[in-house]
């Protein structure tokens, strides 16, 4: 095995950088910031910062931004049964999801299952805004206003979607846009009011922060979720619990390096051309999935049609290199990616989809390390045809 | 000032002990416990480590620990509108809360407002238990089943309720119990079968551990409340999102120590008499909240009519001691203690109790120099009668 591993599955999460990690450590057993003493104003004061770091990311105000615990809490928070807009409560009549959304939000949150709709996508993996137009042309009002959920750029594929136009029609229905930006922050330019969207969230630990830390974000204060978790004051009441101060504040310092990071974008994407050549080298019949939509410069998902995903990523892992089948966001499970079978892949191919997700510190060497294990793996497993 | 400040609020937050914060940033920026490879397995084996310490703790099965973001989630979580009990699913028809829950539970959860019961206390502190019964013996079967959530100890007043009598009536009348153990856990010793608690929730800042951590116990793996965060497949499908390695590693440290913890309640209890009587020394009208009822070790609430809480917690934050005005958990602003109201003290005393809760690492020396501080703003403070 080598000495130092490749680390290629920043989509799982982004290694926290040093300074992220520093900002944990200082606010490691602070104090709960709702007491007033003066313990308890400094903890307020770090979570402030935070705030302004998150929301300065997202372009939103401070006041807009609300911790939780993660981006999937961030999405069961947004995926309400009630909007709150302005002093009208709209009830949620029916749940628009993008049928390559994460899990988190392909769940459908506190929407009932009955009340949920799928919105397909091309063979690229891009959401058919034609089919969505649709279905909101059909969306029955008296059940309630339409809530849309469709994320910015894919965890699995990297593919991007056209969030604006999305955005324009969902409001040309009086609908609620929830945009997962999960993957999308810290590599995409991104500004809540830009997209267009009402709700968006970010996850602390795929923008180099650390675990246990997401915000919600709103495009206006007035427009908003009603509470997942009610009972105490913090968060303005949008949030309840003690706030997890030390990842709040790695989170804030990870927010600010990573709009610095956003101007790397150009030599990421570099390296992922020159990896995705490289496989192609290695296996002219490697299929790279959304290679023709627009997708984050960082991320590539292919498949060599006879090898399971499963087994290259365990060959990988041997070799010393992590890299991921589809998601991981899961039970370490391996199953049929429901991306890839959205964009219309047969079962054999969706169980085949190889992610290398590139983190900002990948450099050309280790691109072409990993190409030739890649190549070695592929000899050994690759399907043995009748002469 | 003083150069050491001396910190009395410990039901606040009790401060990270060297181990857990060690633990803590020994884990921070693992990786993705659910990626398959070296190091996302790695990530898991220390969340997988921690749910054991926790279950210790709790007197459960490893397997019955579910880790969310903190007790409040936990709370949330349990506060289901469905119970699945083996192969059946119990939808709960009505919900009744202890008059001096925590804002969390009282906040009902998931329970709709409509449903929600209160469960009264006496004088000093104590669920009504015949009140209890006698709500439950009306309890209407057709809308579902009960659900009755009280806490193990009081965070304001320290008062312990009996759960096991509690849980005895509850269970004669088909229902489900969910006990806050949050103040108990590390104070007392904590066994969630004695209890005859269906559902328990602890809260790793509170016992030592780093903020963002918290757990639900299950007495019983085959009975648990309907998920709150769904979409990924950890925690057993029970709650989804990418763990908090990092805290939950601390939380499994701090749970470890909570149990020896334990064994200094005697020399906390002895500092309480000392520090009470002191009390009595300054103001011989000063009122002691609970006094009467049992209470766990480390925790006195106190008021001297005619002062009110907030000015008392400032005078006390100014010379070098933090203290809460009852609930830290809220936002910052004192308001009038449902609590004390519920054991019904008028609304002036229900907004004159000060609450000093010690930290396991109190000392004989601090306990008297709070006593000369407390005499000291006494003095300023006390209302001034007429001669």
């Amino acid at each position: 095995m080598r000495e130092a591993r490749i680390y290629f599955d920043a989509n799982a999460g982004v290694p926290l950088t040093e300074e992220a990690r520093s900002a944990v450590i200082a606010a490691l057993g602070v104090c709960n910031p709702s007491s007033v003493h003066a313990e308890g104003r400094s903890a307020r004061h770090l979570v402030e910062q935070a705030r302004s770091a998150v929301a300065a990311l997202a372009g939103a105000r401070p006041d807009a931004v609300t911790f939780t615990s993660g981006a999937t809490e961030a999405a069961v928070h947004a995926l309400a049964p009630v909007i709150l807009d302005g002093s009208r409560e709209s009830r949620v009549g029916a749940l628009y999801v993008g049928a390559t959304e994460h899990p988190c939000v392909l769940a459908g949150g506190r929407i009932a299952r009955g009340a949920t709709r799928t919105v397909p996508v091309d063979r690229s993996g891009v959401a058919d805004l034609a089919a969505l137009e649709a279905m909101l042309r059909d969306h029955g009002a008296e059940a309630g206003v339409p809530l849309v959920a469709l994320m910015l750029a894919n965890n699995e594929t990297g593919v991007v979607h056209p969030i604006a136009e999305a955005a324009a029609i969902v409001k040309r229905y009086g609908g609620y846009l929830l945009c997962d930006a999960v993957q999308g922050a810290g590599r995409l330019h991104l500004d809540i009011r830009a997209l267009g969207a009402d709700f968006l969230t970010i996850s602390a630990h795929k923008i180099g922060g650390p675990q246990g830390a997401g915000a919600l974000v709103l495009a206006d204060e007035a427009v908003r979720p009603a509470p997942l978790l009610s009972g105490g004051g913090q968060e303005r009441r949008r949030r309840a619990g003690t706030e997890n101060v030390a990842a709040v504040a790695g989170f804030g310092v990870a927010a600010q390096h990573a709009r610095h990071h956003i101007s790397e974008a150009g030599r990421i994407a570099s390296l992922r051309s020159r990896l995705e050549a490289g496989l192609r080298t290695v296996a002219p019949g490697a299929l790279i999935m959304g290679e023709t939509a627009e997708r984050i410069p960082n991320t590539t998902l292919f498949a060599v049609p006879g090898i399971a995903a499963e087994t290259a990523v365990i060959a990988f892992d041997l070799e010393g290199v992590a890299v991921s089948a589809g998601a991981a966001c899961s039970s370490g499970k391996v199953a049929e990616s429901h991306v890839l079978r959205a964009m219309g892949f047969d079962p054999e191919l969706a169980r085949a989809g190889i992610r290398v997700s590139l983190p900002f510190a990948a450099g050309q060497a280790e691109v072409d390390e990993f190409v030739g294990i890649w190549g070695a793996i592929h000899a050994r497993l690759r399907p043995v045809r009748a002469a």
